[in-house]
């Protein structure tokens, strides 16, 4: 019989372990921090009727969408984000749910994108929520959560861009520019990566917008950088009193910004790790509101690697019910590849700590006990299953990361004690068995 | 615009934060055990190849695959277990994983069933396996894991089932039914729901056995009751030596459960917990030596919620290399329903212990500054995010299943202090702030 070639589809990874554990962690501390807030978790089914996925996320989405008939006939598609499957299932549920509804939703999405561009087709989503709330209070426990989220998850430096898309949208009927938003914020957008010429440029050409109306967006959008170096975000908000005033939905967004900003800091978030930054506009979602962006101050250059804001009214395709929100997204593929590159992710191929060789063919009865003892004290602990050589077992062990093993032969069995193997220092001592949970406390969990 | 039917498919689930609390505890507590004993996790893509995945279950298992063409024209299938990806995931590999390679993997699988059984169309497996070891410490340490993982979840009552295929063929050889394995193993895991008599009737119309045939088989599986009441396994192992003396393979099956049940017993599994169950065959998998089912004490009529075995070579199909294994599934979804019907799943609707209305509007920074230090000191805490009338809030608490609300209005914030409010007993108390950790140590976590 021939041999199928075992692969995947391009686009599409397998996790070894190396790389699940980390993945898990990464996951486990999100869910964490996200239930610290009161988040509630959601699942949706991965396979949806196409008429609720489709047209929601452009022309472009509807091309990605992995869609097919079913056993039935049904025209279905695989989700292609967490939001779209959340509007469908708060329209659904409204009366059982109540408001405000805070849930977190962490999922497998698909896209057929191109590959080429280092885009996966499966990825994971990892949202958080709160619907049903206008009050500014919800947008301020949004930057919370991210910031309590980074340093959860060990990051010491980093930075939550806010800004206000009223704020923007006010600047931009000031300039009369209102027409061309989305062309205008998708330029914006760009600037970090191409600079203010390029951006000015694209802004003639894609708005329509004269050369004078491009710089006076960019003069907006790089405000900060004409002020003063030392200036803080207080002396930015007294600047764009300025560039709001006589346009109403411009100083709304701008109480909305400055309210954020004070309040933060006042609930203890340090200035350098959330600020306004005028230059975020995140033109091509749905944000109504309040917008955020974040930088890891160690490699700017990954981009964003958790990004959201506030949207008027989510599932108005499925209810007539207007559902206001805010929320965000963790990237947890562009986060994980960051803390790779920046040496954070701990290379380990073990989830137990403790390493047990099966030495003496005639003890396995022993050897599961004392396992079983441990694992009841809190220690992870993997026992060797077959009674191979111990310096092939020790090998397993090793190549694994494994730190400690528990070496018990025929003498240690007949005297009740315990070579406790330093695998790292290649060191080892004899300890009685009955002092074993005293003297690994610290491989516990 | 007319609104779209916020639905979803037949078959498959939405899970509200109700459901899936107690399923996000489950499959931690899952993870948590699988990892004390060194199980690593992967994961692998929901598509594959339709090559990879067809010819793999049966014809009934091709029939229900989600397959359709990709974007680029590739067929492509929905995984529908994940033994299958597990097999191309150790051909692909093996070079990388090293043996034995013990794995856990939690997902999704998708399969076109007929819905009127009950069935779900996308459901999620919870599997671990042992790689590479031919050893019976290996199909130990799978009744170890199912034993733990039960008592981990909050069972008591439980008895995992355990047989040899090997001596179940043997018995067949004796019999001279070898050929008619499929139909006489199908018959007999039938046993429990139809009765001896169907049983026997279904083994002579399906196997074309003899009444006399049939009977013998009938004896075999039942041979527990034909010993005296208080026998063990030990006199049921003796009795067993008769059945399988003069047949090469029954003899060896008999010494691996003997071993087998004799080492658990050694290692402190319960008698009660772990017992020789000559009418399991599995007969549908693709086992060949130990096989587990595990039935609980207060709920047998659900089924087993966690069966498996050994099988002698898991990616033949991929590789030339031979990879026995053995391992086991959780099923989740059963249990879950027999642990809603058993009264073990706590009604909860809120993933933090401690709620704090939102009171003086004057006061969001203190209240931030507040949650935040409670958070910090290991509590998890929900701010309602709106300056409602408190009633509102505190209903929404009520409603969610909070037992308890710090309540601060302007009074306490000047005073530093703090209504601690028992949301059961409709009862408060004044604390100071600077307590609060102490006083709500109980709802720590």
């Amino acid at each position: 019989m021939a041999l199928i070639e075992p692969r995947t589809l391009k686009g599409f990874r397998d996790y070894l372990p190396e790389q699940m554990i980390p993945r898990e962690r990464l996951i486990e501390t999100a869910r964490r921090v996200y239930r610290s807030y009161g988040f509630l978790p959601i699942d949706t089914p991965a396979l949806e009727y196409a008429e609720i996925l489709t047209g929601k996320g452009g022309d472009e989405s509807d091309k990605q969408l992995y869609r097919f008939q079913d056993h039935g006939g049904r025209d279905v598609a695989l989700r292609f984000d967490l939001t779209v499957p959340l509007a469908r299932f708060v329209a659904q549920y409204s009366n059982d749910l109540g408001l405000p509804f805070k849930r977190y939703h962490i999922a497998s999405v698909w896209r057929g994108e191109n590959t080429q561009r280092g885009r996966y087709r499966e990825f994971m989503q990892c949202d958080f929520d709160t619907i049903g709330v206008e009050h500014i209070a919800a947008d301020i426990e949004v930057g919370c959560v991210i910031h309590d989220l980074l340093r959860a998850i060990g990051f010491e430096e980093f930075r939550v861009r806010v800004n206000n898309r009223k704020l923007l949208t006010g600047v931009l009927e000031k300039l009369e520019l209102a027409g061309k938003l989305v062309p205008v914020l998708r330029a914006i957008d760009k600037l970090d990566k191409l600079g203010a010429d390029k951006v000015a440029e694209e802004i003639v050409r894609e708005a329509q917008a004269t050369p004078e109306q491009a710089r006076a967006v960019l003069r907006f959008a790089n405000l900060r950088e004409s002020l003063p170096k030392d200036a803080g975000d207080d002396a930015l908000i007294a600047a764009l009193r300025e560039h709001a005033r006589g346009n109403e939905r411009a100083e709304a967004g701008l109480a909305e910004l400055a309210t954020l900003v004070e309040t933060s800091r006042k609930a203890g978030l340090p200035a350098e790790r959330l600020q306004i930054d005028l230059s975020i506009a995140r033109g091509l979602d749905y944000y109504t509101g309040t917008v955020f962006e974040t930088v890891l101050g160690a490699l700017p250059s990954i981009g964003s690697v958790c990004s959201g804001g506030r949207y008027d009214n989510l599932a108005q395709l499925y209810t007539k019910e207007r559902l206001p929100g805010i929320g965000a997204s963790l990237g947890l593929d562009r986060l994980l590849a960051a803390m790779e590159e920046l040496g954070m992710v701990e290379k380990r191929r073990a989830s137990a700590s403790i390493f047990v060789p099966f030495f003496d063919a005639a003890r396995l009865a022993d050897y599961l006990t004392l396992c079983a003892r441990l694992r009841k004290a809190g220690f992870g602990v993997e026992f060797f299953p077959e009674p191979k050589k111990l310096g092939a077992q020790l090998k397993y062990a090793d190549r694994r990361g494994f730190k400690v093993a528990l070496v018990l032969g025929e003498d240690e069995w007949k005297n009740g004690t315990c070579q406790v193997k330093d695998l790292a220092a290649q060191t080892a001592r004899s300890v009685p068995q009955s002092a074993l949970e005293h003297e690994l406390a610290l491989f516990r969990g």
